[in-house]
Parts: C-alpha cells; sequence; structure tokens
C-alpha cells in the first residue's frame, strides 16, 4: 500500500477510538509533518476543527474548550520545537485535571538524534505532567496495528477523563509521504475498511461513562468472566460467584487469582489452558464477550483465544492489561461494588455454561487417568503439595516452569489457599528473598523454585533461616522453559539459554545452617514434605527435588498431545 | 538574619560565581517569587538587566543576546508554569548549543505538590534539554553554604560554554520574606560580605577561557598537585612526574590513582592521610594551589585538609568532583597535555618540597618501626601482599575498611601494579563480580574485600571458579567501618549497623568448588599467598582471614595517637 494511505489509515484508526471516548473537538497548529493527522480529522465526520496558528494559544484554546464541554479535545501539532509552546497549557490541564489529547507528529525513529532538520527528542517532553505517554511507532500495515490504534484512542480518551483526568500524550511518528496520491483518494474511502463498530460502541458503548444499566444490558448472550492474578480481599469470591450465577458465566481462575483453592459453584474453570489447546472445543466455547478482572492471565493458550472478544476490563488500580487490544470499556472501580450490581438482561442459552461445566469434569477425569499411569513428574508433586498444605497457607510460585505448571495441573480443592507470585514483571529475580518476606509478613507460605530462580537470589539464601514452611527447588538442571520455546535447538543452545549452574545445592545450602533433603519420587517428596510442615525455622529448610527435565517435557507433550484428539 | 536578606545574599553568591564565569546579562520576566533575584541582580554592577513580559520572548531573545556576545546570558522568571514558556527557546539553545543559564525562582519544598498556589513540579522540567540542572534548596546562613552557590554560579557558566555548550537549568526556592526590611537596607551593602575574588579571578581567572600562559604564571608559590582515582594510561605517570619537578610541587597519590607503585621521583607521597592528622604538620605543609587531577581523593583526611584552597579541577570526563566547592577552574583536557605544557613561572619556595619529602620519609620509618613491635593486623598483610604480587599484575579494593587500610599502609613500591576499586558510586555491591570481570578482562587480579562485601554479592560466587588470583576475604564479623563512626555504641549496634552475617565461609566456598584456605597470622598468609599465586581457576581461590576487629582498631587508633605528638 501506498506509504501516505498506510499513513492516513493509521490515523483514522486512532481518531476513530478518540471519537469512541467521546472526543468531538480537534485544535491544529499549521504543519507538514502533521499532515495525515490533519487528513484524517477532515474524514471524521464527528469532529469539528479548528486551526490555530500559534500552538501555545491553540493549547489554552483547547483548554477552554475542554473546560467548557466537559469533553476530551485534541491538539495536533508538527514535529520539532512545536510541542513545547502547548507545554503551559498542559501544566495548567494537569494541576487543573482537565482532559487534553496531545497529538504531536514527529520524525520516524531512524531520523531522531542524527541532525534531521527540526527533529528533537519529543519522547515524555512533557514529564510528569501527563497521565500517560505513548509512542506506537510509525504506521503498519496489518489488522492487528491499526486495531492497536484504535484501542489507543479509546485508551488516551478514557484515561484524560479518568479518576485522575488530565492531558494524554501520544507521539505519532509518521514516515514520508504524508499527501496520498491521486489513486490512493479513488479507492474505497479508507474509513469503509475500518473496523466495524464493536457491539459496545453500537450500544453507546465506549464514551466513558459508567452507567451501570446500560453495561448489565449489554452482557447478555454467552460470556465468560477471567480473573486474573490479584489479591483480592476475603469478600471478592463469593460476590463474584453470586454474580457468576446471575449471569449465567463460567469463571475462567487464573492460579493466581487465588479463586481455585476454596469452596466455590461448578462456575469455576481450572482445566481451560489444556482444555482450549483443542481447536474444536476452543471453537464451541467462543463466548460474545469477556469480563476481565485484574491483570492478563497467564495462559498464553487462554489470551490467545481471548483474542479479538469484546472485552470489559474491571481494575481498580486502573491499569489497562490489554495485551490483545479488545478492551472496549475500562472500568476501574472495586470489583467486588461492581459484581454485587451486575446482573444479566439479556437472553441466556441454556447449553453455555453446562458446556464448560461439562468439559471442566471431564477434563478432571482425564487428567486423574493420564497422570495414574504416567512417570512421576511435576503434576503428581502438585498433587500432593495441594493436598498437604493447611487451609489458609500460602504457596508462593516462581515464574518459568513453576507457574506454568501450576496452571495446568492444579485443578481446584476446596480448602483455601493463598497463591503468591511476582507476577508485576515476571522476573526471575528476588524468589527467595520475597519467599522470606511472605513468611515474615505472617503467612506460613511454601515456595516452588526452579533451580535457576533459586540461584539467582543467593543472597536471599540468608534469609531462608526464618521460614515456617519449606522452599521447594525443581532442580532440572537450567532454564528448561527454553526447552518448550523456538530458542531450543539453536547453536550452544545449553550454554547460552538454558544456562544450568552446576553448583552442589546441598552444600551450599547447608553451609548456611539450613535443613536440607533431597527426593527424587512421589514417596520421598511426600515424606520430606510431612518432615518440613512438622518443623519451622532452618528446619523447614529446602527440599531439592530432581527433575528428570525431558521425561517430564515428553509426559507434558503426550498430555497436550491427546488434547488434541 | 532576616530571611528576605538571607535570601539576596545567597543570590549574590550565586551572581558573582556568575559573573566570574562571564555571564553580563539578566533577561528577567516580572514576578514575585523571583524577587530576591532580581534585587541581587540590581546590586550587581557587571550585570546589565533587560524586563521583558512574556517569558517565551524573554527567552527567545536571551538566546539572541548570547549567540551574539558569545557569553551564557541568564533568564529569570516566577514559579509556576512561568518557566514552561522558555521551553522552545530552551530546546533550540540545546539544539545549536548556545549558553543559557535558567534561573527559576521556586517555592519552599514544603509548599511543593500540597496544592500551594502557582506551584508545580519545577524539577527536571526541560529533561534531557538542559546540560545540568541543580536544585540547591532554600537559601542558608553559614560561610560553607554562601561558598556553594558561588561555587555552582561558577560552574553553570562553564559547562553552558564547555564542551557541548547549551542551557544548564537552576531551580531556586526562596521562603518569605523576599523583600528585605528597611534596617537591612540599613546594614553594610551585602556585596562587602561576599568572598574576596579568588587570586585565580583577580588574575582574570574564571572566565571559563583556557590560557596555557595565564594558567602557568597563576601556578606560582607553594603548590601541591594531588591526584585522585582515574584509571590513567601509562603514559600519564611520566608526564605527571615532569611536571611535577617543573612545578616543584610534591604529587599526593591517592591509592586508587596508580602511582603509589612504580618507579617514581622524590615527588611521590603517599603517607598524608597520617601526615595531615597532626594539626602542625598540617599546617605547616599547607600550600596557596592545589592542581586536582581526577575524582576527589579516597583520605577524608586529605579531603577535609584542601578546604578552601583555590583549586584548579583537571577532568578529562569534564566532571566537577569538588565536594568542598572550591574549584575555581574546571579543565576537561587530557592531563597528559596539560602536564607536558605547565611549567612554573612564579617565586619558587626551596624548602617548600623539601619539607614535605622529609616529613613522608620520616612516616616511613615510624610506620616500619611501629609495625615492627604490633600485633599481627591488615597493615602487615598489606606489606606482604605488596611485597608478593607480580609486577603489572591488578589489586582489586573493596571500600569500606580495605580501602582505606590501604591508603593508610600502602606506602609505594618500585614495581608497578594496577589498583582497581569501584568507587565511582562507593557501593558494598557488586565485589566478587567485578573481581572476576577484572580477571577475564585480562589483568590477573587479587582482591582485598571484607566479609560483608563478599557476601553481598553471593551470585558472584558462582564467577570465582575461574580466576587468574587468590580473592582475600578480611573477615572481622561484619560491617567494622562503624566502629569507627559515631553509630558506635548506638542501641541495638551490632544487629543494625555491624551486621554480622555468620555464616560458615568454607562451606559456602567449597559447596561451589572453589579452593579455600583459611589463616590468622602473618606466617599463614604468607603461605597461604605463595601458594595461591601458583595456582588458577579453583585452585587459587578465597583466603579468609580471621581478623581480630578490636585488636585491629586499637592498633589503628594507637599510631594515629602516635600521629599526633
Amino acid at each position: 500500500m501506498d506509504l501516505a494511505c498506510l499513513n492516513l489509515r493509521w490515523s483514522l484508526a486512532l481518531f476513530d477510538g478518540l471519537v469512541a471516548g467521546g472526543m468531538r473537538r480537534l485544535v491544529l497548529s499549521p504543519g507538514s509533518r502533521s499532515t495525515p493527522l490533519v487528513l484524517a480529522g477532515q474524514r471524521q465526520p464527528e469532529l469539528e476543527l479548528t486551526p490555530i496558528l500559534d500552538e501555545r494559544s491553540a493549547a489554552f484554546f483547547a483548554l477552554g474548550l475542554a473546560r467548557a464541554s466537559g469533553r476530551p479535545v485534541g491538539l495536533v501539532c508538527t514535529s520539532g520545537s512545536a510541542l513545547a509552546h502547548w507545554f503551559p497549557a498542559v501544566i495548567e490541564a494537569s494541576e487543573s485535571g482537565i482532559p487534553l489529547i496531545l497529538l504531536s507528529a514527529d520524525r520516524p525513529p531512524e531520523l531522531r538524534g542524527w541532525g534531521a532538520n527540526q527533529t528533537i527528542d519529543q519522547t515524555r517532553l512533557f514529564g510528569g505532567f501527563v497521565r500517560e505517554f505513548h509512542d506506537p511507532g510509525p504506521a503498519e500495515d496489518s489488522p492487528a496495528a491499526l486495531k492497536m490504534m484504535r484501542a489507543l484512542g479509546t485508551r488516551a480518551a478514557a484515561v484524560s477523563r479518568g479518576h485522575r483526568p488530565g492531558p494524554v500524550h501520544l507521539n505519532l511518528p509518521f514516515r514520508e509521504p504524508l499527501v496520498p496520491a491521486s489513486d490512493c483518494v479513488a479507492e474505497p474511502d479508507p474509513r469503509s475498511e475500518r473496523f466495524s463498530p464493536s457491539p459496545l460502541r453500537e450500544r453507546g458503548w465506549g464514551e466513558g461513562e459508567c452507567d451501570q444499566t446500560a453495561l448489565t444490558s449489554l452482557l447478555s448472550g454467552r460470556g465468560v468472566i477471567c480473573c486474573g492474578p490479584g489479591d483480592w480481599p476475603p469478600a471478592f469470591a463469593p460476590a463474584l460467584w453470586a454474580c457468576a450465577e446471575r449471569l449465567n458465566a463460567p469463571v475462567l481462575c487464573d492460579p493466581l487469582s487465588g479463586l481455585r483453592f476454596g469452596s466455590a459453584p461448578v462456575h469455576r474453570i481450572t482445566r481451560y489452558d489444556s482444555l482450549l489447546r483443542n481447536p474444536r472445543t476452543a471453537a464451541r466455547l467462543k463466548p460474545d464477550w469477556v469480563l476481565r478482572i485484574g491483570r492478563a492471565p497467564v495462559s498464553k493458550t487462554l489470551l490467545g483465544w481471548l483474542a479479538d472478544i469484546p472485552t470489559i476490563l474491571i481494575d481498580p488500580g486502573a491499569g489497562w492489561s490489554d495485551p490483545n487490544h479488545d478492551v472496549r470499556l475500562q472500568i476501574a472501580v472495586d470489583p467486588i461494588h461492581l459484581c454485587n450490581r451486575l446482573t444479566c438482561a439479556g437472553l441466556v442459552d441454556p447449553d453455555w455454561l453446562a458446556g464448560w461445566i461439562d468439559s471442566e469434569q471431564r477434563l478432571n477425569q482425564l487428567t486423574a487417568d493420564y497422570l495414574a499411569q504416567a512417570p512421576w513428574c511435576e503434576a503428581h508433586l502438585l498433587a500432593d503439595l495441594l493436598a498437604a498444605l493447611p487451609e489458609g497457607d500460602g504457596l508462593f510460585c516462581a515464574n518459568s516452569m513453576p507457574i506454568r505448571q501450576l496452571d495446568t495441573w492444579s485443578g481446584s480443592r476446596a480448602s483455601a489457599l493463598r497463591v503468591f507470585g511476582n507476577r508485576g514483571a515476571s522476573g526471575i529475580d528476588g524468589q527467595t528473598s520475597t519467599l522470606a518476606g511472605l513468611n515474615a509478613g505472617g503467612v506460613p507460605t511454601t515456595a516452588l523454585l526452579g533451580d535457576l530462580s533459586f540461584l539467582h537470589d543467593l543472597s536471599g539464601l540468608l534469609l531462608l533461616r526464618d521460614l515456617n514452611r519449606p522452599c521447594i527447588v525443581l532442580n532440572n538442571g537450567g532454564g528448561r522453559i527454553f526447552d518448550y520455546l523456538p530458542q531450543h535447538g539453536l547453536p550452544d543452545f545449553a550454554r547460552l539459554w538454558r544456562t544450568p549452574v552446576g553448583i552442589d545445592l546441598k552444600g551450599l545450602i547447608e553451609s548456611c545452617g539450613i535443613g536440607y533433603r533431597t527426593v527424587e519420587d512421589g514417596e520421598g517428596f511426600r515424606q520430606a514434605l510431612a518432615h518440613s510442615l512438622g518443623e519451622t525455622g532452618t528446619g523447614c529448610g529446602v527440599i531439592e527435588v530432581r527433575v528428570d527435565a525431558d521425561l517430564s517435557r515428553q509426559i507434558h507433550r503426550e498430555f497436550w498431545r491427546q488434547m488434541l484428539d
């Protein structure tokens, strides 16, 4: 496609999202680099355009417009020092909480910092005076990229008028040419190629208002609730289960949602990561809407399956966990409050929930049968661990393999368990120190770590002398998650990705005066665990579980293969 | 003193430095909070003041002034969004390399972020578009504080016209009242209380130009060269020694200067930390000027003694290592280049250098005599170590006690040794990992660490399997530097400051397959060292030296007490 047409389409997608978010006015100062934005603004009938020569004056004018209308107002300028003239008005908007959408055109990355004309470093130019800053990069020609731009527009508008209203800065680099050739104009109006407005928008959603009745009317048809990682208060689970019953919706419970363990109605679904690996099942269970609560789920299978499903995101922390760019409406509200008010108004498919419950139950049986005949591996260990941990205990799960294995194999249990994981940045770091902190914080917490995450935080070893529960190290000789990823098989794979450390854990741990046990099978693990759970302090110690990584991988692969049947 | 007078004096000190740095014009926009700056500007006869209502216009006007004159031009505005109007001109100045001094008045810290009127977060408002940002805090009434303000002015002017010219932003908070009472005006003109202009300035120095002849004419009388930590190229030492001979100046060599070990003339002084503990010696050896090269020295005794001595700072990296605020002139030039050109033009005190050499030699003897009868401690260990390390080897010294003990006891030696230390931030962190990197980088390097710095970087332990030299751990049971500091004796001192870890180093180290030796006296240390130096890889290993911290402290204290006689 002609690059100028692409720039235009890119800008149209952005304005589509901004208009959906309530923007109706655009104040622009003249310039060349901003041409795609002006062309798109002209083609957006819901937008009124006002040109003002001086950017400083334009910004204060936009501030007045936004104050008077209560709606976000867009500003467009060209690259270079132009946007710096907005700064005084941006400061006033930040301090007064006025929604401004700052759309600065920019040169593409390859020209920045290399002395190109009218090119300065525009990134984060307004520092802490804007609520969010985004630079989506130059225009790209893919449905996913255009979808992202629309989502970015919706998001910018929502944030600008959110709980802490104020300016939002989008820096938009454009490659030349900027003006479409005549044949491009002869093409069908780019607007007709935009995504069809989402059902949410058709029903008047996306304007940012949070009208409970309208939201309820929207939640008709086949829906799922997806609850991601989050430290929810105890009152959340009962409110959620009651809401799920009213909405006739299954609740897909992330291993870090805290919902897998404890009493729950049949709506609780925990086997989705395995279930959805079967394309027929995945298609059959596809919903019309998803109500997502908290952060994005751990399961990549689930996240991939959710793509393109209209999403309502509930996050009391006003986060935008939306890597698929499907969120049409983000509601920054206490989920207990929302759950208590949601009811299902529309028609309900009577087989919808039953299909989910049936799938979950059949998978429970299938998993049990499979593991009964499979050699001992992490799946059996998890079953023993979940059977043994006292009610109300904590389980701290490292990233990489342990959390994914918990996701696949945990299922549910009737007595409560608090599951912790450092999923904010999902790093390998600080695992043993965090474990010590959790125990010192009053929750007797068992850890499930890999050998690399254990060794990465060696300084934390010094803190493990005061635990109330064991630290379980799954030693499979390095970063075995890479065995499941495309890096597997690259030259020098073991040294550069798997990076086994080859340290005698026993000597290391005992030299710090910490109890140590090593096991290689189920019987040994159950004994060591029972022993550890009866101790405190250095007695809890470390249980090193020697895992045959290749065998384990074979067991996982065969199980997933059976899912495809 | 009246707070308004203090604000005025504070501003006068700043302008004194700025004028010394070549600033002659001040462009101001009206406001209340900036009143002390305007009053000071009025009292500074060398400054021409131009009021311009609009800050944006004022900034572009100043830009033009600076372009035309080649001198730094000052801008003054009040607090709030006022300074944001400067931004477009600041960007132009940054991109074009024009020296602007941005003097924004601000509310004091206690009013920021609490909703006070016309108060925004002004810190780092111009992001990466200014060369430096400083916020010296509200005015204070002490000679040291006023000296700092003068130094800040000199520095800001120098940086604005330095190797990478551009704007410098000083954010200046003022507490009310801002207008001095009438009796304050009746007081002697605050200008008369300013520091007398430095000799450097009297001779036309401080204008930022680097005229070799004028610099040489300045270096008359009694001077010292002080060479701080730095990774100097091999050609530096010969150039420096030749320069010292021409200038008739002793060279005070920091342990991390690389100058203590290797051939040198008698000008090399290494015992200053002990020498200058005697007030009479310190007074007798006081110089008229100091030529400082590189970072500030490790020795606090030396740094304190240098306070208020006019200083020329040579730093090829254009740093401002000037915690005493005595630098009158900073020259960002290769020190070899400078040393080769410097000659002494003025009168020379014939006894000056001889006094230093005599002191150093007497202290060499005194130290040897003292250690001959003292119980074995780190001082003896250092002597053995320096006698044993091969020519051209590296010695990596941890912060806290080891580098200070090296400073006190090393003396000099004729064969070269590269001394390394992480003094950039002088942290306790990353010592064993750095050591592994130094060895892998091709310099066979022995380390001298304390037990805490060793344990702080436990992950680095895994890297110690590939060393070419031993890692010596001085285990004195925790952070013993605090035993020398005022924290000593506070409640719960050992647990909260000294923080001994109580780990069996032997088990820990051997569990990683690393060689381990422990010693408690000179004979044992010499044997272990000889053994280690004959090995590579895991064989070099760790030598744990058990140190009796209380006895060691007693030996140090008694030695310093003798210095007072």
